[in-house]
């Protein structure tokens, strides 16, 4: 029996990188990361493979799949559903494979109630975490930069706590690293373990228990 | 402003090799991490030093900081106290150090009643893993030994719970990179960086107001 794998949520504002960092961790020589299929109702393209590329449905089993509760996460996208199917992402972790999904905050959000027990990887801008840099430094800012770099900056520490883990996209092989450590340290977090251990002995108590 | 540093509790069952491990750790050639140097009522041998070795204090010295609150575990041993003082703990995390206190399980626990935020590490001998594979080759044991064995696991298993984290000792270095990714990425938990984007935010705020 192989452990089940962990689900695997990296989000982060839009434009901040989680593509390149994604691409960057799957592309490792020692990548142990499985990725799901979404499911999508736009139109499938030449060269597109459906359950590869995509599993491309029609607008009502989308529609069908959400209200049974079995999407993960999903979005509308100029008249288009796009969304995680909960059954690929299920077997996969149960196979014991972790798996990443690559996807905007609101997604993440989703997929938070449904999964609590996923870790939940914040990619933040380097600007962030410059703030109190570039407050030092601002006489060359104007105060609408200032006040839209506040609004920004508000917006997403308020996103971030919803999450496990903040990480910094300042160099995207650290960045890379970063998720990497995260994901190998979360499966020596104690909640995720003694369950094994636990069920380690039960099974061995119960068979010295039909040998007596 | 340094951020202020993890407190590191490494912990595990008697002869499990936290020392080596431990030992390992700190003679990285990167390593950043802080011992904090214990509080003992036994008399100081020729060649220690005091406030370096141990701090060499008498018995009412000790039992006072112990009533004051300011020993973060302490225990005693063939007559004599050995204590971890919180004081000199508190400077170094104060400093921006993690701090590692490589303690006996009974220790940890008293630490995790006063600091409840640090960063509990259960190291735990391979063979408790490796239960399930010697419930298959058990043939050879006796009841005895398999009853012994039985024992010390269930302990064990019920001693992790109080952790954070449990590493398997198979191979020391393999043990000692762990605590060391385990330490990074605590540095990512969004609960330990929140604090930080809000008080810059907030400072950032109140240089607006002070502007207008």
């Amino acid at each position: 029996m192989r452990e089940r794998g962990l689900l695997i949520v990296f989000s982060g504002p839009s434009g901040v990188g989680k593509g390149t960092v994604r691409a960057k961790i799957f592309d490792s020589p020692d990548n142990n990361l499985r990725y799901s299929v979404s499911m999508t109702t736009r139109n499938q393209r030449p060269g597109e493979v459906d359950g590869k590329d995509y599993y491309f449905r029609s607008r009502e089993y989308f529609e069908q799949t959400v209200h049974e509760g079995q999407m993960l996460e999903y979005a509308e996208y100029v008249g288009n559903y796009y969304g995680t199917p909960l059954k690929a992402v299920n077997q996969l972790l149960d196979e014991g494979y972790d798996v990443m999904l690559e996807i905007e905050v609101q997604g993440a959000l989703q997929v938070k109630e449904k999964v609590p027990d996923g870790v939940f990887i914040f990619l933040t801008p380097p600007d962030l975490g410059e703030l109190r840099q570039r407050l030092t430094d601002r006489g060359t800012d104007s105060d609408k930069v200032i006040e839209e770099r506040m609004v920004k900056a508000r917006e997403e520490i308020h996103m971030m706590s919803a999450y496990d883990y903040v990480i910094v996209n300042d160099v995207v092989d650290l960045a890379a690293e970063r998720v990497k450590k995260i994901i190998e340290t979360e499966h020596y977090r104690v909640e995720r373990v003694i369950g094994k251990y636990e069920a380690m002995l039960e099974e061995f108590e119960e068979k010295e228990v039909t040998k007596l």
